[in-house]
């Protein structure tokens, strides 16, 4: 297992797998890695030849007032994980590797409409236009066959499948499953910050959505009542205030009033200063 | 040569040169093929092994009142040329096979700031988004190793460069020289449009770029007074209406008062219905 720091390095890397025949996975990450990262790494370690991770906290996509200073960070622990698990290459850059103009701003960025007004959209306005100029970049610099995403941040899955349709970015994007603690709380590199009473509080999350499924599953469609019922319960919680709760199509994350076709129920909800992001998606059958 | 219709054809056909070793160059184009476009050919061909030629009128850089529609369009003519001038391939998509979403447009944009807001940007809004979504896509069906420009739309130059260096797009630009009649006139696709008096007049382009750079070459360094000498030299010829002439610093653009490094003269200026555009750079040395 290696670790880079320059975009010529990975590049170098990744020229020299492909001239060997060799298909690349790659799988972009914030670092602080998780179970859930772990399972991009195993999925890509069985599609592809090699496997290409990329820890980079990218300031594009944090707003002046969120948590990019105190987001957690630890390569060393990060690389000892990600070699267990597998990896070929960690690409860790610094801001100024990434954004050489300075301050971690660029000139260019882009943008998709519709699928980033609503959920995560809406409450942290530029955040997807951060994630999508930001995976742009990271794609043309691994230009892997392959890239890996969790479906814990569902939005961001679309959006960067809408933007590699739109683009004609030759990559394939993989959805892979959210991971759960075993009491059902989602993996995320922000639970370190959770207090016990914040982290045994959070366990309302999961358990809201699996009433959400419930509901579907005893013959309700309508979505004015579904979503009633998810903040009623997170509302239960003396320290869960809710962020959003959104019931959307699935595809496109079009708002619906009855639930025809698969459904994405994705809420966000903040626990002291950690905001929390959880979904699922609900079928009719 | 051969001339395709669809972007996994012209994806077969870069795949089949790269593992045979050889370096594609390539050249985006409206059709409508003039010798600046051929000039761009045999640059592509001296310094790649193959030279791939794109002709496609990108509706997304046209605003609602501009001349999409009445574009020169003719691929039979414009095929022979660019095979006389050794080109090796040609992609020639349908609207619907670029933006398969229908109405020719898309859910994801690319922005460049600041080189897009003077010049052209200033007076065709939305233009520059249109052309770098278009070339983004482009470059992502292509995967050249070179792509060869015009210097006639200078600001588009600096417009894909800055793009290509904020979104680490893996291609190399290269700027090729404004190709002119022997009367001076910059070639263009819309000359075709000028009457035999309008075409007389449209001389005065040139004529008044010359006028600067003698300015400049006798100790003038004010742009204020350059500028306002090229646009009286300009107005007195009837049937010119000047868009815009701006003297600008030739990297990235910036506004100044004084010539102290090279420095960019653009104009715009329509005869009857047609818009011509030239630009010289201006050194003081």
């Amino acid at each position: 297992m290696m670790i880079v720091h320059t975009i010529q390095e990975v590049r170098a890397y990744v020229r020299e797998q492909r001239l060997a025949g060799k298909t690349v996975g790659y799988v972009p990450t914030m670092g602080y890695l998780h179970q859930g990262h772990l399972s991009l790494i195993e999925a890509a370690k069985e599609q592809c030849d090699v496997a290409v991770m990329s820890i980079f906290v990218n300031p594009l996509q944090f707003g002046p007032n969120e948590d990019f200073d105190r987001y957690p960070r630890d390569l060393e622990r990060d690389a000892a994980l990600a070699a267990q698990a597998g990896i070929d290459l960690i690409f860790a850059p610094s801001v100024d590797e990434m954004y050489p103009a300075g301050n971690g701003k660029s000139l260019t960025h882009v943008d998709v409409e519709q699928v980033t007004t609503g959920l995560c959209g809406a409450s942290r306005p530029g955040h997807f236009q951060g994630v999508s100029t930001v995976v742009t970049k990271l794609f043309n610099i691994v230009l892997p066959d392959r890239a890996f995403f969790g479906m814990k941040d569902a939005q961001q899955v679309a959006v960067i499948q809408q933007m590699v349709y739109d683009l004609n970015l030759p990559v394939e994007i993989v959805p892979c499953p959210t991971v759960r603690e075993a009491d059902g709380l989602a993996m995320s590199s922000r639970n370190v910050f959770l207090t016990d009473e914040e982290r045994a509080q959070a366990l309302v999350l999961s358990r809201s959505l699996k009433t959400a499924r419930e509901l579907v599953a005893s013959g309700e469609r309508d979505v004015a009542s579904i979503v009633a019922a998810v903040r009623e319960e997170i509302s239960g919680q003396p320290l869960a205030q809710i962020d959003y709760v959104e019931l959307v199509q699935f595809r496109g994350l079009a708002p619906i009033q009855k639930i025809e076709e698969p459904a994405l129920l994705a809420l966000a909800v903040r626990f002291g200063k950690t905001r929390l992001i959880d979904n699922t998606v609900l079928t009719t059958h």
